[in-house]
């Protein structure tokens, strides 16, 4: 926890009160070559995103700080669907995703503010099913840079659209060589 | 050229249009945590970044277009400044270079409209200095890849401020293993 007197959620909340409008703009009313392509088999579209971040909202974050402030260490959190939206988003279109997330966003920090959470309950304990002992601050900073991978993501699965389009520019575009450093 | 018959600049001109306002939701008012931190020495900022989209704006892209359609193979483009915004943003704030490239990314796509191309115009040819011959095609979809690859590199800068801050959380986060890919 290095940077723990340095961490004020008011910064991670800064990031996460932009993503909506920041996809908003990115997304809304695109073509179908930037919303529907994919990088390949069993990869994810924008569309597949922006429902992925929808459900994030649904059973992920808020509810395992609720999990946190209430049971602390003795009860992990239940593990993420990363596949949630796959079953969940087939019959919306992007723009009903974009404003179910700012929806969703607006209403689960609304809860957080509502918490009003003190300093001290930064380092507040939670148990992640697979990673162990967490903390409340490394779990407000992990939703903001979810939404930053998600952002790099789309720009990264955009850009592959256009991976021949560009021509010898391909040396010079470092987005097309991203290979997207999954999970280990 | 093995996507020439799919290519529309209707679908790079979407890109290009929307990324002002991309930037301007993810960026304006964010706290210098954000606008700020880079990822060391010698290393661009979200600052940087902007004011490099403002340069191109300026120097790069419409230009060139210019030149291809004049001179086509016979003159080779003028070389890209890849630092001038080092020099030029250093007096101005975060919202008045969103501004500025804003105003002018507007103005070029006004200007590239004006020049009513032609289907058999995304064939034209033009020279690169070091990547030698290009096509009008290339250099539309090299435009709006060159902006999804600084938003590739935003959200990667970003994420890095709180590397530390996630925790464990970090083996999840795909964005934070990203090195960059510069050019070879």
């Amino acid at each position: 926890m290095a940077n723990l007197t340095e961490f004020s959620p008011a910064d991670a909340i800064a990031v996460l009160s932009r993503t909506p409008a920041t996809l908003n703009a990115l997304l809304r009313g695109l073509p179908n070559v930037w919303v529907r392509g994919n990088e390949g088999k069993d990869t994810w579209n924008a569309f597949d995103i922006v429902g992925h971040l929808i459900s994030g909202e649904r059973t992920d974050w808020m509810p395992r700080l609720g999990i946190m402030l209430e049971n602390g260490e003795a009860r992990p959190f239940d593990p993420f669907d990363r596949f949630a939206q796959l079953k969940e988003s087939q019959d919306k279109s992007l723009e009903q995703l974009l404003d179910d997330f700012a929806r969703l966003r607006r209403e689960n920090l609304a809860a957080l503010q509502a918490l009003n959470l003190q300093h001290e309950d930064l380092t507040r304990r939670g148990r992640h099913p697979a990673l162990g002992v967490v903390t409340l601050s490394e779990l407000l900073a992990t939703w903001a840079v979810h939404d930053l991978t998600h952002v790099h993501q789309l720009s990264r699965v955009m850009a592959h659209q256009y991976r021949d389009t560009v021509g010898p520019w391909r040396a010079y575009l470092g987005v097309l060589y991203c290979t997207g450093h999954s999970a280990p």
